[in-house]
């Protein structure tokens, strides 16, 4: 069976372009014992990949140069010598920009496809939902009668992260870029309010839909915004640092947030969330959302691009704020 | 009696000088049934004053033009109309940088000069001992055998974090400026290793004397030792925000941190303190830290500055790190 691949050639210097991707297509090789040939479905397209591709220490290893870039990943079993998976299983996995992967199982777990459509389980059911859920939840700590504000509002985590403080019984104001998103956050998600960012300033955004100011921030996007935000926190706010999409393609510096005093000022807390360190937690979490999801409180919208070989540029949809909803990569079989 | 006053004449911009400050010689008036006189003996001198200096909403209220500057002071009361104060009682309070004061007693508490000078009841016994007790223990956490790093280790807040750390079991490194101080810290304070942002690299510094990490960094100071310190702290490492000395005189905007992704990468926390929502636990703080400094484990330093009307050269004194030890004004009656 011919595989297609995308292995990381080089290191990005700003935004990854043509030149860092070697594509390649061989043969997939025979399974051995204790391995399984999976069919790759849909392949997640995440900020963090970016920081993959850096050569820098992080919570996660980088990718080394002529690897298949790391992706997470759903597919079927379509082969297996391995004791706990059988062919016709549906699994997820990191198993990376590719069309078919040999795996002996580790970090591997199996998913339901008559629960949700497969692409889900890279979205609400998946990391960027793990993320939103304890994130908001551990770190967050949102009360009833709060006000939430998420940036990256119509993005994979920020769309869950709204709706879980909905659910909180807190206020939630959405920042996303353009009229589309953000009638999508009110009027599809129930967010209380949005503002966006490439028609209004945020500060006066702010103004306007946080008049008592904001009890917790969740920010994916670092850069201008979140400074923003800092000049409008309340007493004892708490900021979750998911991500900082804004920064990820800087060539210059990162641009810290000038009014990190504000944390002094307001007694308020800014801290830095990793998803895989609640692992062990992933099973309640889902069987929650689940429910949330069968209650029609929790709706997931994807938005799936197919054909493997377009991989480089849909990847910096993310960048351009040209998703909407969790990006994903449907593999052209 | 002849009072001496430094009033708020202007708002600086950058580095207050001269013309920002109105000396003021006239007479004290007649006390009112509920008041007292108060002659300041020693004005405490503090990094929070520039704060309060500009027209910004801040943890507490601005100094506005034409009043008495704000100062934390010790004085012994000489004239009474007040039920609970008699002559001859010795004061703590804020009552500004003049010699003497009337006061209704409001903030007022009564000091106990036979238990130490009455300077240290600005230092160690008083704000910044505080803000080191509870800032380190409440927002720091430090756990024995952890690495905890202070700036501004040679100033009234942050030999006293560094010896409580010490209390505490953990192993203390200060940043601090000069060889004197350096050398002070570990000889006298009982820190473990120093480093002299003067003459060594604090990123060099840190990995020579943290090389496994930091742990809980007390941050007086702001800028680039902020986010040199960003780069070496380990998982779950906890920042406390105390203040950002080296920011305050800025023109231009606050340097934020650069590299606060790494609170992200760490999963770690950033945090800001105001002594003052400590106020209903003041009491068992202190009567603790009594005890410290009765064993020998807590040493205070104050640094003696006599004259009143030195007032505006010797407030520069802090922000040109000039000060050693907890920095007072002595009033020269």
């Amino acid at each position: 069976m011919k595989n297609r691949q995308f292995l990381l050639a080089s290191r990005p210097t700003g935004e990854p372009d043509a030149s860092n991707w070697e594509y390649v297509e061989k043969d997939t090789p025979e399974i051995q014992d204790g391995q399984m040939l999976v069919k790759v479905e849909f392949i997640s397209l995440d900020p963090a990949m970016r920081g993959w591709m850096n050569d820098a220490k992080s919570y996660i290893e980088p990718v080394q140069i002529g690897e298949v870039m790391r992706a997470g990943t759903v597919g079927e079993v379509i082969e297996s010598k391995h004791p706990k998976f059988q062919k016709g299983d549906h699994v997820y996995g990191h198993l990376g920009v590719q069309a078919y992967a040999v795996s002996d199982g580790s970090g591997l777990h199996k998913v339901d496809p008559a629960l949700a459509p497969l692409e889900r389980f890279l979205g609400v059911l998946g990391m960027p939902g793990m993320t939103a859920y304890f994130g908001l939840l551990n770190t967050g700590k949102p009360q009833a009668g709060e006000t939430v504000v998420v940036s990256g509002a119509a993005g994979a985590v920020g769309g869950v992260v709204g709706q879980i403080a909905k659910i909180k019984g807190c206020r939630v104001v959405g920042i996303a870029g353009g009229k589309e998103k953000c009638d999508f956050l009110i009027n599809e998600l129930g967010f209380d309010d949005a503002i966006d960012y490439k028609n209004e300033s945020v500060k006066d955004g702010l103004k306007r839909t946080c008049p008592k100011g904001v009890d917790v921030y969740f920010d994916n996007v670092g850069g201008d915004i979140l400074d923003d935000v800092l000049t409008r926190i309340r007493k004892h706010a708490r900021i979750v640092i998911c991500g900082a999409i804004s920064q990820y393609n800087n060539t210059t510096p990162v641009k810290g947030p000038s009014n990190y005093l504000s944390l002094l000022v307001n007694r308020a807390r800014m801290e830095g969330i990793v998803v895989f360190d609640n692992a062990a937690h992933y099973g309640e979490a889902a069987k929650e959302m689940a429910g949330w999801i069968h209650e029609g409180k929790l709706k997931a919208k994807e938005h799936v691009v197919e054909g493997l070989k377009s991989f480089p540029e849909t990847l910096m949809m993310l960048f351009k704020g040209e998703n909407f909803g969790k990006l994903v990569l449907k593999v052209d079989h």
